[in-house]
């Protein structure tokens, strides 16, 4: 039946699922209430509609400035460096760091064409030229690209008089941070370390 | 972001999608090719509006009478009685039964008010009143409801001189035929027993 492959595949295509759960869903999604069919339909044609990137931290928004930078409760003095808007959402939920994000929007890669320019660095460097930050916090993923990352915009902080720190080993090397709970990311926020 | 809850809120709901797995697909969906996104909303509209219930044996289909019921290489003197139309194409897709089906659309539970006249199981026998067949297959579940609702079809059919069998345990007892691999179902077929 075309209309039941069809939407398997699609499911399929996404990130963890296979095709035995992509027709698992297909077939749920036959019974379902056609209400609940019609809004998940909608929720997907809204999300790039709506979902755009703060002009500043580089960060999903239904704005043009994110609700963390235009938070007058956020922290102001310090800046949390990470990779991809997820990232901004895992540490903000986990309730352990009040301050400022800066994404890059991946980490340097050159097998994969990923060079610095690529990223949000320049940016990242305007933001702490510009403001008096009291601390950087490095908080690219565990992994060589992750590192590799950290490493290259610390020797870029090397003349400005700021403290830079990266989160302590605790996640677990090799991984994404996206996946950590919330127990280690407290623990790698308040064990990090000054990064030189 | 109300965008990104609600996109997640809908994933999550979906059966074997976890919090964490919705929030990961979310995040992959916003950044996904536009077109994408519109063909995969377009497939679950779809799915409601294209699949139908076969008139004849209760499966899925998107003409009033299934592939399986019209095709002329069906072998009919086969009825294959089944929970869930996901059964019928786990079983034809596994290759080893050419004949028809029949879909009770569940299984006896009097616990969840799951009743024989909720089932389509008039309608099987009318089927068998009305055809010559050989051989009815029960292929309900392997696990408690399952094997209550074949004895209790195989009891409505005392009266008819018919070959009556139940697919051969090999099926995992207490698991769900739609997970079943091929060699498993293979098994199954070739080893069934007189259902007495």
């Amino acid at each position: 039946m075309r209309a039941l492959e069809d939407l398997t595949g699609y499911l399929s295509r996404l990130p963890g699922i296979g095709k035995k759960s992509a027709s698992r869903i297909a077939f749920y999604l036959v019974k379902t209430p056609s209400s609940y069919n019609e809004a998940f339909s909608d929720a997907i044609l809204n999300i790039q509609k709506k979902i755009k990137i703060c002009q500043i931290c580089g960060s999903y928004s239904e704005s043009d400035i994110c609700d963390i930078c235009s938070d007058a409760n956020t922290d102001k003095e310090s800046i949390c460096v990470v990779e991809q808007p997820q990232d901004v959402i895992t540490i903000k939920d986990s309730g352990v760091y009040k301050g400022l994000f800066h994404v890059l929007g991946g980490a340097i890669n050159p097998l994969n064409n990923v060079l610095p320019e690529n990223l949000r660095i320049k940016e990242l460097m305007d933001r702490i030229k510009d403001n008096n930050f009291k601390e950087i916090i490095l908080a690219t993923n565990p992994n060589e690209e992750g590192d590799f990352t950290a490493r290259y915009i610390l020797r870029l902080l090397k003349d400005i008089d700021v403290k830079v720190t990266r989160l302590a080993s605790g996640l677990p090397i090799g991984g994404d941070l996206e996946y950590a709970d919330k127990s280690t990311l407290l623990r790698s926020f308040n064990s990090r370390v000054n990064f030189e």
